[in-house]
Formats: C-alpha cells, sequence, structure tokens
C-alpha cells in the first residue's frame, strides 16, 4: 500500500507553497495555525494523515523564530499523528550563517537547528542554496540540497547578455559560489576583498581579480541589508567594470534593504529567486524575480517516486559543470 | 576543585534576573545579545565560563518564541563552550497549557519544548507554578519545581485578611491548585462550571461550590486575557460572593487584560508575582506584586550547594500542608 | 507489499485479548511464555513475524511488575525478529497514577515506563483513560488514547435512566473526567472535598456542588481498593442524593474491594469495562461489565488501514461533545 | 568539593545491603518501599542525596520482576533528585542466562535488562560472576565485575582440601569458569557432556575427562534447581571420583533445590556466596555460606576513591593466576 | 510499492559478493571506491539506490581497519541517500575474538564495533558463526546469524568419512561449537587444554576427553595464525588418534598459516568456508573450500521477501538437531 | 578531589606525544599497543586511569585507518575504566577534507567520523586548521580549535621576510585562510583559478589578484600530493612573483611529494609544523618544521584548569587580527 503524498504550507512565504501545490495539481492539507494573544503559536491539522507521506513547505523567514517554532510544531503534531514520512522542505534555511564560532563563546546556531529539527523526528530535509555545503553534515539524515545558479544562470543565457562578463564574489566565502556561476557562464570571476572594499571601495585593492571593461556580476546566496552588494557594485565599477548585476538566490531584504537596492544607480538590475517571499511594498521594477515552485515541486515528486533527483542540478545551458 | 557560580539574564524579564543576582551578591555574566537586520539573535557570552556551574534566568515569556530561541541558543554555547553545568532557571514556562491532545491530531507543544530543552544538552530545570504537576515528567532530568502558594496565601495572613474566604478554581483544571490554596488558608474552595459561566456567569449552575457570604479569591497559574478571571468574579458576585480578589503567579496579561482587570469594579485587587515582568504602562494601583527573586536567589544557592530545597515548598504559615 | 497483521495476547487479560482476536476475526499468533522455576519468565513467538504489523494486547495489569517484563520481552523479541511495526495495545496502563512528584524524591514511575517502552523500540501505544490526559505527552511517539465515556454513558441512555442526574468526582483531580461525563448526559456535576469526605462523609463540605435530590454517578478512571467510592457514596446520600452508581474504566479492584462494594448498600450499581479482568470469583450481580473489546478491535484495524480514529471518540448519543 | 557516599539498600537480599554497610561503618540511606495494594511498588527516599555519590546494593533476585522495577524506580528517583552519581551494585544479575538466541524468535533478555539500565540513566555496574563474561559488553558504561573464586577456592586452601582434586563443569558453556578454578587449585578439570549425563549419568560417556580416583569439585555460576549439579553428582561418582563437592557463586536454590542438595547423598558439602539470600528455611547443615560483602564493600570504596579494583580480582592462594 | 533489492560488493573477498550475486541473478550495484595518495578511502555509489532494499557483502577482513571504514562509509552514502533499507552482510565479523574483558583496562571492540554500526543507521545486520554467539546480544536492531556447521559436516557425510569420529575443541571457550559439531556427526567431543597442550602437547592431560582409535576433528570458527590447530593435532596424534581434520569456518590464515599447515603431516586435510578470502597464492592441495555463496544468497532473498530464514539452519543430514 | 590529568600517545606522530609530555613535565600514561597478525589492533592501559582527566594524542594520520581505530579503541578502554573526562587531541584531523557532497551519492566521511568519536564518549576534542572551519559543527560537544596561522607568520617575521609580500590561496576553498594570514602580515592576497592554472599555469588567468614583483606565500592548511602547490608555485612565478614560499599547517607529503617539493627549484621554502610526522627520510633543507607541542601543551594545562584558551589564538606580531 503506497503511501499518499500530502502537502503542507505555513505561514511563512505560504505564496511558494500555494504555487508548489499547483503545480503538483495537488491542493494544501487543510491546516489551523493561529497565534494565542499572550503570542504562543497553536496549530491542528484538519484531515488524517495517517500514513502519509508529507512535505511541508517551511521557510526559516520573515520573523525567523515564529516561523521556526510553526515549523517543529508541525512536526511535532505529524509525529504524534502517525505520518508515515516527514520531509521538510525549507526554500531558505534561517540562521545558517551562524555555521561556525568566529570567535570564542560563540554558538553554532544553524548546528543547533539542524539538530533539534533531527531530533524531532523529521525523516528528510529538501533545501536550496545553503550558505556553506558544509551544512549538509550537520545531518545524519537524508538533505537534498538544491541550486538556484541553473535558474539564475538561465536568465543570462535567454537574454543573451553572455560578452565580456566577470562574476564577482562580494567576499572570500562566497569565492566558490562565484566560481561555479562563473562556470556556467564560461566567465572569468573575482572576489571582493571586503576588508579594504567595504571602508574604501574606490582603492584598486578592493576587488582580487581583473574586472576593467566587463559587466560584472554580483553573485551571493543571500541579500540581507544589501550594504555589502551596494559597496561591492561600488568597488566595481571603480575598478572599470561597465554594468553591475545582482544574482542572489534569497532576497531576504531587511530593513531599507529594498529601497536602497531600487535607488541604487550603480546596479542595473537584480535577479532573485521566491524561496523568500518579497513583499508587494518593496517591490521595484529593478528586480525580477524566477521562481524556485517547478523545481521543488519536481523534487517533492522525484523524492516521493523513488527517483533520482541529481538530474536537477544539471543546466541545460552547460550541462557538463557539476553543481 | 570546585566550579563556580555565574548567572546569566537574557532578554524576557531582565529584572527578575537584576534581581535574583543582587539577592546572591553576584554579578551577571556579560553577555551580548542583538538581533540581525533579519530577525535572527546573535549572542556570544564575553567572559569565560569554562568548567563553572551556569544558571540562566530565561522566562519563556513577552515574545514566546524569540525567547525560546534566545534560551537555546545561549545552551549551545555553554555546551560548546565547556560549561560544567547548565541549569535553566524558567520562572514562566511558556506552551506548558499545551500539555496535551484536546483534540486529533493537536501538538504537544509543551513536551515538544521540554524535549528540545533536554536535547539540548541542559543538565537541570528549575521553574514554578506548571500548568500541571505532570509537566515535570516531560523531562527525564532533574526538576525543581518551586511554587508561589506560600508567598501569595502569605499576602491574606500578613494582612489579616482570613475570615470567610473561600478560594475559587476559574475552571476544573485548576481544582488542586485551589484545594491547596484552601488549605494554607483553612478555608472552603469551590470550582467555576465554565461550560455555564462563561455564558451565563449569573446562574446559579455557574459555581459548582457555596460561596455566599464569604470573600472570594480567584486562584489561577496564569492571568492572560482576564477574561475567565472577570466572568469568575461576575459569576461569584452573582452568587452571593462579598468580595473577590485574585491571586495569581504569572501575571501574562495580554492585549487589553491589564486594563480590563484594573477596570473592573468586581474586582478588589489582584495579587501576582514578577515570574513575568508586567510593563510600566500596564501597571496599576490595583495591582500587588510580590518578587519571587529571594526565593529563586535561594534555590539557586542550595542546588550549587548540594542542600535540600524542599524547605522551600513550605508555607511558614501553615507548615504542616502538603506542596 | 503490505504488511500483514498479526495480533498477540499475553499472561494478563488474555481474556481480552481472545475477544479482540475474534472482533477482528484473526487468531492470535502462537507464543509460548512460561515462568523458569526462579521466577524468570521466558517467551518464544512460533511463527515468523518477519515484516508483518503487529498488535500486542498487553495490560499492565494483575501482576504489575510480571506484566510489565513480559511486555517487554516481547518486545524485544519482536524487535530482533524483524517485525515491520510493533504497536502496545495497553488497555489498562499501570503505574499511570505515578505521574507527578508530590513530594520531594519521589520517582515519576509512570514517565520512567513510557520511557523504557520507547526506548525498547516500541513504534506506538494505544490505551484508555489515562489517569491523566498529560501521560500521552510522556511519549515522543504516537499514543493513540481511547475513551470508555461513550460506552459507559450509554449504559444511562440506554436504560433511560437520564433525569435528575449529578455526575460527581471522587476527588478533585477528576474534575475534568466527571465534567466530560456530565457534558455526554446533560447533566450537572460536583467534586467531592477529600480531606473532609474521606474523614467526616456527613459532613456539609465533603461535596462541592449541589447533589440534593438527584441521582449520583460518581466517575473515575479507576477503582482500586474502593474505598474512595464507598466514603463518596456514603457522603453523597448523606448530602441528600437519592441513589449512587459508579462508573469506571478499569475495576482493578484489589484486595477486598469486589466484596466491599458488592456487600455495599449504599452502591445501586457499578458500570465497568473489561480493560482489567475480574475473576469470576470476585464477580457480583451488581456489577455491569461492558466490553472494550469492540473499541479496540475497530482501532487496530482502522491504524492497520491507515484510517482516522478520531471517529472512535464520539458518542452516539452526544456526538457533539468533543472528548 | 567531593561528593558524599550514600548506600542504599532495596527489598531483594536487603541482609547483604546491611552486611555491606557495617563493613563500610556507614548507615543505609532511609527509604520508604512500599506495595500498593494492586501491587504497583512505591519508593521515596527520605533524606537529601543531591550531589551524592549514590550506590544501590539490589540483587535481581527473589521475586525477579519486582526486583528489577523497584531498582530502576530508585534509579528514577535518584536521577530526578540530582545524585552525582549511580552506582547499581547488582550482586546476582537476574535473567543473565538469556543471554542470546538458541532458537529464531527467542529474546536477549539479559540484554535488554542491561539496556534499560543503561537508559535509565545509570553510570556504573559492579557485579559478580556473570554467566558469560561477554554480559560486560551488553554494556557501554563502565562494569566492575567481582569474581567469587579466590573466596570459593580458599575454602579449599583453608581446610587443605587440596590433594587428588578434579574441579567438573556441569555443562560446555562453563568449562572456561572451570579451568580457571582448576589453575587457582592447581588441579585438572573436566566437564560434563550433559547430553548424556542428564539422561544416563553412569555411562562412561557422560564426562569428559578423567575423575577417576579423584574428590571432585563441581563449580558453577549458578545453582537453581539444582538437578544438573545432582545428575552431575551422580555422573561423577559413576565415573569413579571418590567424593563430591559444590562451588557455586550464586544460590538461587528454587523450589526444592535446597530440600534436594541437603538429602543428597552423593554431594559431600555446598560451598556458596550470600550474593542471593538463602532464607532460614532452606539451611542446611551441609551448606556453607561465604560472605561477598566485605568485597563488595572493598569495592565500592576503591570505586569512591578512585582507587583501582583488579587487586580485589587476585587469589592470595594463587596471585599469579589471571581472572 | 515494494522497494527493489540492490547488492553491493566492497574490497574485502569481492569475489564472494560475485558469486552471492550470481546465485541471485542480480548485479551489482555500481560502486566507486578508491583509495587517495593519503590513504583515505572515496567511496561514490554511481546509481540511484532511492527507496531500496539494500544489502552491503562486507567481511571485516584481510586488511580489518580498512575494511570496516569501507564498510562504514558506504553505510554513510546510503543513509544520506535515502535507501529504505540498509543490511549489512558480514560473512566474517573482525574483533569478534575481543568480545570480553579478560583483564582490567582492555577494550570490548566487538562490542564498540557493534555499536558503532548501529549507530551509523544500519537496519539490520546478517553474519556467520560468531566467535561467541553473545555477540548477537551487542546489537539492539535484528541479526541473522547463519552457521557454517551443515555445510561442513555434510563433507564429512558426503566422504562417508563417519565412523570413529570424535570432535575436538581446540580449547575451552569452543567447547559448545564441538558440541554442536559432534551432534551433527553423532560422535563423542572433546576440549583441549590449551595451558597443557601448547607447551606439552605429548601429556595426557593435553586433552580433556578419549580419543583414542578416533578419526579426530577439529572444530574451529577461526583459524588465524594456525598454531592452536597445529599443536591440538600434535596432542591429538600423540594421546592415540589415528588421523587429524581440521573444519573451520573462517580462514583468516594469517602470516605463514597456509604454508604451515599445507605443510604439516600430523594434518590430513582443511575444510574451510569462503567467508574470508585465501588468495592464490596460499591455496594447498590439502584445503577444500566450501562456498557460503548459495546459502547468504538465499539468506537475502528471504529477508527481502519476509520469508523465516531459520530453515537455513537445519542439516539436511540431521535436521532434528538445534543449531 | 580534582581529578589527575594523564597524557597518552598511540602510535600515529607518536613524537608529537613525547615532546608535549616534555613540555608538561608528565610521563605518557603505560599502553601496550599491538597488531595481531591478522591485523587487528589490540591495546591495554597499564595503569589505573579511574577518575583521571584523559588527554589520548592521536592524529588521523600515516595510516589513517589504522589511526582511526586505534584512537577509538583507546577512547572504548578509558569509558569503560571509569576515566573522569575523555579528551582526544586530534592534531590532524584525517578525512577532513570530505566535509560536503560535492556530487550526488558521496559520503560526508569527515561528519560520519565526527558523529562516531561522539557517540563513543569522547567528551571534548582538541584540533588545530580544520579544513573548513565549519567542521565545528559537526560535533555537539566541545572543539577546541587551534590555529597554526600565528605561528607560522611569526617565522616570516622572525626572518623580517616582511616587504612586499602576497599570500596566495592555492584554490578558492582557502580564500578566508589566505586572507587571514595576509591580515597578520599586513600583506594583500590572492587565489589561484585553479580550473586554469592546474592546466595552463602560464596563463594570465590563473592567478586572481596582482602578484607581480612581490614575494608570494602560498598558504595552505594541508600538503598532500604537492601537485597543487608545484603548479601554483610556477603560476605565481610565470604570472611575475620574484620568489616563492610555501607554509602549510599539515605536511601529509603522500607518495613522492617530499622528494618533488624538495627537487622543485620554483619554491623557496617550505614552512611545516609537526601535527603530521613527516619521517627521516623524507626530510629536506629546504623544509622548516615548527613545532605545535608547545601549543597544544598549553592548551591542555588551560582545559584542565579551566582557563579560557582564546589567548592561544592570538599572534604576538599582530594581536588585534581575530582568527
Amino acid at each position: 500500500m503506497k503511501s499518499q503524498i500530502k502537502l503542507l504550507g505555513l505561514t511563512a512565504n505560504h505564496d511558494l507553497a500555494d504555487a508548489v501545490a499547483e503545480e503538483l495539481h495537488l491542493p494544501l492539507t487543510q491546516l489551523d495555525i493561529k497565534r494565542f494573544a499572550d503570542g504562543e503559536i497553536y496549530e491542528r491539522i484538519l484531515e488524517s494523515i495517517r500514513g502519509d507521506d508529507i512535505y511541508v513547505i517551511a521557510p526559516i523567514a520573515e520573523e525567523v523564530n515564529d516561523a521556526f517554532m510553526e515549523m517543529m510544531i508541525v512536526v511535532d503534531i505529524l509525529r504524534r499523528s502517525s505520518a508515515a514520512k516527514i520531509t521538510l522542505v525549507i526554500p531558505y534555511f534561517g540562521y545558517a550563517r551562524q555555521d561556525r564560532k568566529a570567535k570564542s563563546r560563540e554558538p553554532i546556531t544553524a548546528k543547533m537547528v539542524a539538530s533539534l529539527i533531527e531530533m524531532n523526528g523529521v525523516d528528510r530535509v529538501v533545501s536550496m542554496d545553503f550558505h556553506a555545503a558544509q551544512l549538509q553534515g550537520f545531518f545524519n539524515m537524508p538533505v537534498d540540497h538544491l541550486q538556484a545558479a541553473p535558474l539564475l544562470t538561465d536568465y543570462f543565457y535567454s537574454r543573451n547578455l553572455l560578452d565580456d562578463l566577470v562574476v564577482v564574489s562580494p567576499d572570500h566565502t562566497g569565492a566558490g559560489r562565484a566560481r561555479k556561476f562563473a562556470d556556467l557562464l564560461a566567465a572569468p570571476w573575482g572576489v571582493v576583498n571586503d576588508n579594504v572594499a567595504m571602508t574604501n571601495p574606490e582603492s584598486d585593492d578592493a576587488i582580487v581579480g581583473d574586472v576593467k571593461g566587463r559587466r560584472a556580476i554580483i553573485v551571493d546566496d543571500i541579500v540581507d541589508t544589501g550594504y555589502r552588494v551596494q559597496m561591492t557594485a561600488k568597488a566595481l565599477l571603480a575598478n572599470g567594470a561597465t554594468e553591475v548585476y545582482v544574482a542572489a538566490t534569497h532576497p531576504v531584504l531587511s530593513g531599507q534593504a529594498a529601497e536602497n537596492l531600487a535607488a541604487d544607480d550603480n546596479i542595473e538590475r537584480c535577479i532573485f529567486t521566491d524561496t523568500v517571499r518579497v513583499p508587494e511594498e518593496k517591490q521595484s521594477s529593478k528586480f525580477t524575480t524566477l521562481s524556485v515552485a517547478p523545481l521543488f515541486a519536481e523534487a517533492i515528486n522525484r523524492i516521493h517516486e523513488n527517483k533520482q533527483i541529481d538530474v536537477l542540478l544539471r543546466s541545460k545551458n552547460k550541462p557538463e559543470v557539476n553543481l
């Protein structure tokens, strides 16, 4: 008796859950979520899920701590209510940047979050573009780690923006990400020397690598306050780049980030995905949002059918590049 | 080599942490807590705590999910930084009311919270007046469960408000709490029939037990929206009580609760403790706040010294009553 | 390949296992249980159970410690012998009353029993009328918690014993149980003030609530020594009740309890279920036993078929009451 | 601050706990143990044990399942009440013989018992003469495994019963034990061929090895029903042994075993220890009981003082033999 | 949807994996195993195994530590890559002889190996002829423990070598193994007194039991250096045996063992199985190798089909003997 | 009673254990390590370590799998023999480079090794220069992560080799390491574009960043085959660097690496530490080895004394740089 597939959407980025459900031609399972007057979250699933194969679409985003608790509580329900398999689909994994101790007596919050998820009885996680690939190793269970690079680079292919490119990481931790992105576009790459660039972007030493006369694409996993991206754009132009694009998977866009980026004439265009929801009032004509819903829908389908998912990690433009 | 005692205070009800520290003549350990622009919490402990005996004063209150994460993250730091013992002092245990499945496909969030605390490497919990005593059993580790009843009843002893009392629980789940409170005051007790009282407080059937001609004390662990307390007060007066006091450990006072209680002429006075902080703007001349800081300070001291703490569970007025 | 359902019965209340098997038209799996001369239990399953969906009907009753070990040993066999799923059907959960620390340095034996069951590799528990609903939270795994109230109240419906009823809990911990029972019968409820009633049942203060001129039903989860029930009956009649019924799920009936209840003229009739076996010599014409076998059989069937079981928590007489 | 040593004795073989306490000049910690009418065990420790180094003297013997639960419940108390270290001193480890699957679908109850002890939060076990040495490996935690052979062999040294000895194991599983015993006495050894000996003890094939003209010592860990020992004695005499002694650590002596051995003229004398209590009415002038209390007392003392205990595994008569 | 069966072979004794695959008419799953220059092992599975029922044929043999790591790493892959079930087929379980502490401060390496396997997420182990049967209890999960005795004894039946046999264990720990082997051949048995035999094999005391005029079969689980077997052969002939066979499951044959046994005129013939691979250059005309591939293939098939496997524990020649 | 410090050295890099012991003026605890003929490791600790604070100096190096098992087995002994605390000092953490899945169906061996260590009962790890900082998060327990950069950069300070430096990472994953190293030397940094440099080192695109006219220091955590370092040196000189130094923490130097580096005229000098032992025959006058023994000795001392160790993460030349 094969178990049925069931999808659940939570509060954070519910739009994405709707989009994934639509792709799969499946309704979202009825779930009552409310907040008590004192801020405690209450959840109840309104239909039987006994023996079902459950996918909870649950970015740890927007109000990150509330989103995390909402996700954990629904897992408690699922475990106690005899779900056959519990898969958390976490398009954006909040706290991922706290993945190592940079100083003594700091936490490794990303690992704690991973451990708590694992201890709560989850069977598998599906996510996208972790801040560091090592985060997969914070889990002992299966993690299907999707990548937005094929989608984001396809933007440049489909608009034929391929000449004289250079791909730039806004700091050294993203050097590997920039290199892969550059491989997909057959372009050279560089790294921002952030010690210099954040304070003196016009300096020759702000960029490691040569960007002169090139269209630069700043590639990052997360755009949060946007400050690093803005300083990088300034440094790139000062060092001779002809124009600047931003390509980033997770548009967290905290505080005034959206307004600042929209107003920054140094930046030609920002290409984002919808792993994190950018509310209407933060949208700008300068932002392009590519949906990851088809990719997550296909991943869910393949997981449920026990089909391999590494085919989802190929770019149609450069299938030979290993992601 | 005996390990040193160290106290940490977090954001929620930091005033209580200060008060406990003062009682113990100890400084709070320096801790940097901040929120990133995207809402993620960052914490760092600023002095060495290697081999120390740590007490984190951490109510799960105010913004409950943020408070919970803040507490969990500091535990991650403590564990990784070689604390000898980690004791969480949780004066108010948020989510305690979600302690059983009242309907199918509900969570038991209180248990999940307890399990996550235990899995994170905590050695012991000290708390007060759990919503249900069974919550101690949600942990496998030592839980020191203090009680506010000696403090709250002492209010009535010290003001000689002892004649013609009746102690009333605002619903059946608090019957045991009311009975103990009544024992400490040598008074009879009753229970509100909440099915009736919430809709028709003037009914004869609203109260199980006889309150006529008596000064009624409504006893509860938590006052949250205050609605249940207000309806109970109305029912008590309608059934012949002469005046109504409220005695409750945890003044959560969500939304307009404080204003409503302050403005409710049916209620003579509310006696609270400071396990939860009532901000200045919610205070009223009708509220009396008794501090639990000396009790928690003494408990911490005794735990550190390996002395028994059941002596803290006695009322000086009625030492023979078993709490 | 769907796994087969298999039923096992142990020594305690083997009659109930037989009855459940008959309801399901399934044989009990052959199991050899014996005691060595030194009291050690030996068990062996005599047919292959590889890949099967196993239900062990195992009340922790009669000789509670022997019953517990017998149950644990069969789980060890099942785990080592590659059962696909192990469900313990525990109609009566011994040690459930030791669910909190009432005094310092007491155990929480109910939690320890739950933890040991969970650690031994059990996948799910099915039980009935826990002493406190919080006991569900002593487990992290699925617990299907059935209730006898629809069955017991149906007794009164089918005999049309519905007028002028009052439902009474013999102490404050059962107040919630009495309230639900009262809701199912559309009757008022009361609580015994056991401090008074156990020593002075004729006192006006022995009962919280009004029972005068009413037919009282004492409702409890367990009748053990029967003393509390007998004192309650005396108090009820002294306070004006017209007659007294006892309705209880688990007739433990230790020592002389059965004889005492049978001989007590204050009690009209006792309505029990067969979660615990009352041996022939303890039976009385005053006892009515309602079988839970159909309910457990239906639950097993629904769990095996992945159908929801909350339909079993409805009373046909009052389906709108939430249990 | 060094933690204090505390001793607890339970119901089974309380005499031994008294004797160990006397050896250590320490009182037993006050412990209330009772049985409810329904057979459930209730325990409460009557003095503070916070931060103490606890030794529970707890043979799994007499009523084995009751003894096991009593031991487990006291561990639950100790863990919840903040004991610093919990050491179970289990002089006789019931269920030790169920240490492997001899047939399909049997349990390995000894492992289950070990696992449950470990999961319950015990820090260390001290025991004596496991049925198989591999039982140590059933635990991951420290096990101090004492041996009675120096004590039992000293009986023969001190009475100068050393000439023409042969040591015989009543079956092949005890061959190693017999060999070590023989080494301590500088004697040859043999093994009973139990397939033959149990049905035809007079056969030449009943004994593997040569016993003619020798004083035979039957060595075993446990004497339970005594049947195996009695048949062995018969076989030994039939094969030419001159007289037969029995030396065994654990005198379980189920059923009529004591009477049978006392009345069996084939057996000269039985040398036992007091790991298991032989009640007065089972005693015989033919039995010699050597106390293990000094050995366990010394072990407890050395563990508490962090001194090595392998010195307790030497025979003063043959210190060069490795036990 | 029934999961597919997949077989993996590792480096150690890959021939056996091939033979099992051939018996099952299944290809081995493509697996890339290599060693980096620094000795680290790298593995990658080259085809999807999502949702499959995996059997890894992995003796802990040849380079035991490398073999162990290779096996553990492939389990890490399987767990992370969503295998449905992971069964380790370990024909020879290296480190099995370190199964107890013979002296203070020794490890119990066999238990550690078992625990690490269990912790790594393996679902079941299939093995053969553990050094001690108790090793099954080192696991909490299902262990299917096959036995080579039916295969090895069939050698003697099929060649009609059945008269005047005696089965001899080369030391006391193998007494049980020898007894069972003897039962299968309806022969008597004996044990080597290794204290004597290893230094003075011609002594009358070297053998416990009578071998005069008999064809002796030395039975062991493992032949490692061969020294013990050679000394036993010498002792047997000195004590009157007519000829000496060796029958052993696991031909580890370290160092010069193969050469020594082949050249030893005291030994007529060695009967081995192929749980451990004997390389071509160590082969001798005096060795007979019986393949366990059909037995393991049948076990894998039955496990996958949820059929009982105790039928594989019967000898066709003596089906009534319980193994 | 404070526990005593005890040091153990294993086979791999025993010289370093000796050096640490000498720094601490402590003897190494007597430990018997041997290999059986079949390759199994046997270990026994020859003196009591009950209640001691143990530090095992155990690089996972040389024969990595043997070294890992040797380390795990000694942990098994320590746990079973009642060590108070077990700290693994792992100067070089083998398998650290397998820290993420670069392709589907790869293992994350570094995490598996970390998990197995944690599950085996280790209390803390001390290591140096993990391949990725995220490896700390593979553990839940305390990890003290030392860094060689202060030692290695001090080489350049003490020889006044500070002018016109550029620090270069041989690939993008080491960009962060190079940046920190550059900060300590107040120099600029660059990254090798390994896609280009490994095949076409003379290309302008081989180096990201400007190295012309500068003395280049290639910085890496591990030098294994040396190939990457040699190609980087060639690229640096082709791109205008004046001379090339190599500074690396862990000189694994597999195969011909030592010979190749010694013979490579492009490389001026290699600065290594002794976390990994370079045997005499691989030494070269071109290699400088700086000992980490004082650093590890100080770390052990501080951990034992509960003093903070972040002071060990400062460079005396540039104390303001955060490592």
